[in-house]
């Protein structure tokens, strides 16, 4: 993982979705991770779907700006209901991610069920199981207000986990990563 | 249709597709399409996936730059095959879209068959059908070369036949056209 200063690392969590996208920033310090910020991007009062999609990369690329993550994390499923929702699931997930790859920051995804076997242990937990664990974890005050704000946080949370815990299955990694792991591919 | 300079208008047609993505630039000069530009981003000699989708808003965005285009139109089919592969070109279709709604440019999309409708009179045209008539209609010299570039300038005429036919049914509309054409909706 790299680091931002020193022993310090800042990620930023995604959850992409079409209706609300929520996200978390966690910084990691001295191997503790605390919480910088969480929130979520609320779509569903828009009815033109460029307006929602342009919505999502700049609040995203506002967030990177601000916060200069090290590394960005998507909860990304890779199956869906229909074509259709996938389709414009791509789509959203495709703008949450150009603002980090646009500056050549790391990114990662990782499937929810993956996401919540590594906070809770239990690749079934619900969505509240998850804020709540989260909440005691960082020490946030009061009750969970946004589920998928939680959700972003969870992914940037993963990430960490995964990175830190070698005994873990990969994730898909980060373009710089696949270079340093597949020397002999790059031309 | 909004106009460059005077009763001049550029088009940036653009196919997404995640193992090449074609284009085409066409400038509307007194109601005569003329060829700018033709060209193709070949993503299939990048093992990432992320600098696939990075590839294409890079492109994009220079050619944005470079051309001023008035509008940009989408190829954009609205059925696949199966969820993974929609997921994937929503993500390129997503990253082509970007450079173009963080500028405020209008965006289109028309489904495949619409196009070939639109430019040979037949919905099941092939591609070499598509180009050849592209050749011909637009004066380009020699023979097709992609027929991904055409796919993206036949994606531009369609645009440009579109709005200058109103008896066409209507394709999604730009926000800018959203606003126009539903002003009770907007607070």
């Amino acid at each position: 993982m790299k680091k931002a200063e020193g022993n310090e690392s800042i990620i930023l969590g995604i959850d992409p979705g079409t209706i609300i996208t929520g996200y978390g920033l966690i910084r990691i310090n001295n191997r503790k991770p605390e919480l910088l910020a969480m929130g979520i991007i609320k779509l569903h009062k828009f009815d033109n779907p460029y307006q929602k999609l342009g919505l999502i990369y700049k609040r995203i690329e506002s967030l990177i700006l601000e916060f200069s993550p090290d590394e960005v994390a998507l909860e990304a499923p890779f199956y869906g209901k229909n074509v259709q929702s996938m389709l414009k699931l791509g789509r959203a997930q495709g703008m949450a991610m150009a603002p980090a790859i646009n500056r050549g920051i790391p990114v990662f995804e990782y499937a929810p069920r993956r996401i919540k076997q590594a906070i809770t242990g239990n690749g079934n937990a619900s969505k509240e199981q998850i804020a709540k664990l989260i909440y005691n974890m960082l020490k946030i005050e009061g009750e969970p207000e946004s589920l998928d704000a939680t959700d972003g946080i969870a992914a940037a949370l993963c990430h960490y986990y995964q990175e830190n815990n070698p005994t873990l299955p990969k994730s898909y990694g980060s373009w710089k990563e696949f270079i340093r792991k597949n020397p002999g591919r790059i031309k």
